[in-house]
């Protein structure tokens, strides 16, 4: 039976290396500083921002919180986004997607400033981490990463799980988790396979997995039959069901299979907000 | 045996769509134009360099030369892209690479406006593709690709090869042609492993392969024994020998086994130039 890997304590120990950067920092007159933007009255974001908002307190590290009215203009958002670039203050912008709908997401991630880019999603931060050679020049270079793939590969590294020459599989494709992840293995030298809703014999090729990351959003989907005997189990699914939240992952089953297995909730899912701070500090070491 | 497909005839079709679409911005009064930056006296660069400019003659395609000394320092090379970047009769800068080693290609390359960046390389381009949801997207926002990778799917598709639901094994993670043509065959909706030096089994991982792209720069590496019956096998080595060009497909073995294959010379070589200059109206009807 797998080893279950919380995320918690994992979580806990980032959040006490980043207090103590911070403690670092402002005794040298640097003061981390996150800007955080919600548009419009979604209950979920709200209760997002004001969780990442509660962690800067928590970290010392201060906030700038932007609540603007779900009627706001694309040109005003932009005109904010550029006001907090330039200003130095602030060392990190957080705009909280989903956006209402008459508003280009993607158009104004871009006009976030790619050193203030917390969390990671700006084509010029993703172009970064995608063309570093390793994971030191990753480390070297304090890229920006988006919080969960970074998230995972935190958990791996800190639960002492060998990466490189492994052969790891991706199941799921989107922005957010499963391209970036890919290159995140890829950049700690395992062989990725990234599959999808279109890839033929999944089970089978799961089966083949040292390192098996389910990001697809299908609950409880990975069942024993995908996993490899001793594999390292990922769970990055949330999934509000009937019965509570569920990962991708049948845990019930796939822990039976699996070396080492990620719970859900209480894994993956606890590093996302400790990840963020995390990048907070390291664009104001920048 | 295998189909040789040539790359000739392929390059020549995209030529030719370049120099239609070239006439019939001209008749809008929107002249395509490409601006060459070469720094120092490196003598196969000259050679590219003046193949490039002697296309955009062909294609109608207006050109404005940069040559640089070699000691030309970062600020002033900064300097030149800047005006280029804000010059309307350039649509396109191609920075010629490598750089004198005092210069950090890198970070002038990520000067270029990612809208100007015909040869796909800024991190803003790489993101912004990557980033992209399927091929269509692609397409219909008239991203930039760097043109080895993009010539490798234009060969695909105007040879009708089946790309969605195949498995794809990308040879080598270069940030040229591995990491990229990785996520192109992902848009197209391939299933898609790259594997590299540390790569484990690396022969049984690429006899599964319904796709396999060789990109690591050694001779003749991928033998009949790597390829399956009737994949489809697209070499990206360019390696001079004693006895002459050959590429990282070991040529007369793979094409016994391959139902496709492209040659070297004469395969994907034959389109980046061709690529070049697509890329270059593209930009032009941003």
């Amino acid at each position: 039976m797998g080893n279950i890997i919380s995320g918690t304590p994992i979580a806990q120990a980032i959040k006490e290396e980043v207090k103590k950067e911070v403690t670092a920092l402002r005794a040298k007159g640097k003061i981390p500083g996150l800007a955080t933007i919600l548009v419009g009255d979604d209950p979920a974001s709200q209760t997002y921002v004001a969780s990442k908002i509660k962690a800067c307190a928590e970290m010392g590290i201060e906030s700038f919180h932007h609540k603007l009215p779900g009627r706001t203009t694309e040109q005003e958002l932009g005109a904010l986004i550029e006001k907090l670039n330039n200003d130095k203050k602030v060392t990190g912008i957080l705009l909280q997607i989903p956006l209402p709908k008459h508003l280009d997401a993607d158009r104004l991630i871009e006009k976030i400033s790619p050193d203030k880019d917390v969390d990671g999603l700006t084509p010029a931060s993703i172009g970064r981490f995608v063309s570093a050679k390793s994971w030191d020049e990753i480390v070297k270079n304090k890229l920006l990463l988006p919080c969960t793939p970074s998230g995972i590969i935190e958990i791996m590294k800190k639960s002492n799980l060998e990466i490189a020459g492994k052969n790891a599989v991706v199941i799921g494709r989107s922005n957010l988790v499963g391209k970036p992840i890919a290159m995140l293995l890829l950049a700690n030298n395992a062989t990725v396979t990234v599959a999808h809703s279109k890839t033929k014999n999944l089970e089978q090729l799961c089966s083949a997995a040292d390192i098996l990351v389910a990001a697809i959003g299908k609950p409880n989907f990975v069942t024993a039959a995908f996993v490899k005997k001793g594999a390292v189990v990922i769970d990055v699914g949330i999934n509000r069901t009937e019965k509570g939240l569920v990962g991708d992952v049948d845990f019930e089953s796939a822990k039976t299979v699996a070396g080492h297995i990620t719970p859900v909730p209480g894994g993956v899912g606890k590093m996302t907000i400790a990840m963020l701070m995390k990048n907070t500090v390291l664009a104001t070491l920048k």
